[in-house]
């Protein structure tokens, strides 16, 4: 193993470095963990939120708790005598923080000497970040805040050992989304009041508005505000097919149009539309037959068409 | 609609009590969501727990964030202005407590003059209370606590108008079992870490150490510690059937042999365990004929068999 000069002394540091590095697929796994723990505490499926920012504060503090709980899950790591975890023989604490600076992990008495895991998200970018450091004294703040936790300084943060120094976190579709188009799919149901139908109207709107792009579980049960957010997506497409717009799923001929026509193909639970029209002859775009009718994915200028019954 | 005399004029409470006994199946409805919200928090799945004396403050502050989501969500309630509901026109804020005592809820500073909705559950009796109070300052006891919070006086828990006085929570049977059993479930996959072998070993041990009563699907995912606990319920009738134990579920010919031995028969996602035996001739107990072959549940004294193959 390679070992950087100013990490050799810390045996315990490096212990649990090698262990996290020895794990399969450690950076998906964290961008799962993190993903899967912010999802869990927006909750859209019951309060159709998709921002960290639209969190009350006990939800901000439990989110903290949440990742605890799911990377110990994902990782299967045993439980610390006075910390979070015992990995490799080593107490390690779990400490989470969000947002754009995504440094100011609040470090508490409790875990001075010992190893933090730190974990942090920027949502807006899609990123996450996950590292080692050793709580001395000399690597943190002097000011407290009410709860008598110190933040790391910037001793403290060049000493951070980065397991996934800038990971890819499972992107947010509708954070991500340009407003008016986000607006476009929640106005949709004006009008109408919660359950089946509301949520159908913005299912639909969601797939004329997102196309071409794999629409994740979360999204859907967000968006349709709904357990049954996947029933809702395979609804919409008896209305959108009027339109000229296919919904792909995982199944039968559907990953075969996805790969004829270029587009990411579906794993089971997620959707990808495409509104179609005729392929013009002789053209260098991607085609695929169904039935016995040459389609591409639709662009300014094509025909409008309705599309065809998919199995 | 009848109208206790000391709330005659409070017209507010009385629209908004009048508005919840006016909901279908509100006693149900308030049980099932407070059972949601304490599964949900306790993550049985990830965690193994199944006590709320277990949970860390983060997150027994979260639990009533978790309660006003959900049922905001079961009863589809406006967000009010100043406080959590707007409810037949009335400002309505979400309280939450737990424990044997149950009375405990703490009043923000923010609540005076409005109504509270207040819940409180007893997870070891299986009980719970939802009741509504108009805030003053002579229903608050003096002293606060570090948040500024203030708790119901006597005059103030007298004045509660109760909405379900004493309503049966859906029950928590980990927490309700005998130490002895408890310990032998999870003793089971002692030896073994995390993942599928201690799953279903565990499993497997629940369905002897539990029967004749349904096992419900957070019991499984605890048990498990896995997202897919129905999968080690139907995998553990391989290895019971050879103890005599069937695992009866909602499906084919199950149903009916629940009902002949007079058992609670399975919904969808829930399991019955019974041990088998061949009926004596002549019994006046219980009986079902599967194959040929008449059966009774098991009592001591009876034969040892394996239990038929089902379908």
């Amino acid at each position: 193993m390679h070992l950087e000069p100013d990490l050799a002394e810390d045996e315990g540091l490096l212990d649990v470095l090698g262990w996290f590095r020895r794990q399969a697929h450690t950076e998906q796994r964290f961008g799962a963990v993190l993903r899967q723990s912010i999802d869990e505490v927006l909750d859209g499926q019951r309060t159709g939120r998709f921002d960290l920012d639209l969190l009350e504060s006990t939800e901000k503090t439990y989110l903290g708790t949440k990742v605890e709980i799911v990377a110990r899950s994902a990782f299967q790591l045993d439980r610390g005598d006075d910390m979070d975890y015992s990995i490799a023989g080593h107490e390690v604490d779990a400490k989470f923080t969000s947002g754009t600076k995504s440094v100011n992990w609040t470090i508490p008495i409790e875990a001075m000497g010992h190893l933090c895991l730190l974990m942090a998200v920027d949502d807006r970018r899609s990123k996450f970040r996950v590292g080692l450091v050793r709580i001395t004294d000399d690597a943190l703040n002097a000011g407290r805040n009410r709860d008598g936790k110190r933040s790391l300084n910037i001793t403290g943060r060049a000493r951070i050992r980065w397991l996934v120094a800038e990971g890819d976190l499972p992107r947010n579709l509708l954070l991500g989304l340009p407003q008016e188009k986000r607006e476009a799919i929640f106005r949709a149901s004006d009008g109408y009041r919660g359950g089946g139908n509301g949520g159908q109207l913005r299912t639909n709107e969601l797939f004329r508005q997102v196309q071409e792009q794999i629409v994740d579980r979360n999204t859907l049960v967000t968006v349709a505000s709904q357990e049954d957010g996947l029933k809702r997506a395979r609804d919409a497409r008896k209305v959108l097919r009027e339109e000229g717009i296919l919904i792909l799923g995982h199944q039968n001929d559907h990953p075969r149009i996805a790969r004829a026509l270029d587009l990411p193909v579906p794993a089971k639970g997620t959707f990808v539309a495409v509104r179609l029209a005729p392929a013009p002859t002789d053209t260098h775009r991607p085609c695929v037959e169904i039935g016995r009718t040459r389609y591409v994915a639709w662009r300014e200028g094509d025909d409008r068409v309705v599309a065809p019954s998919l199995y």
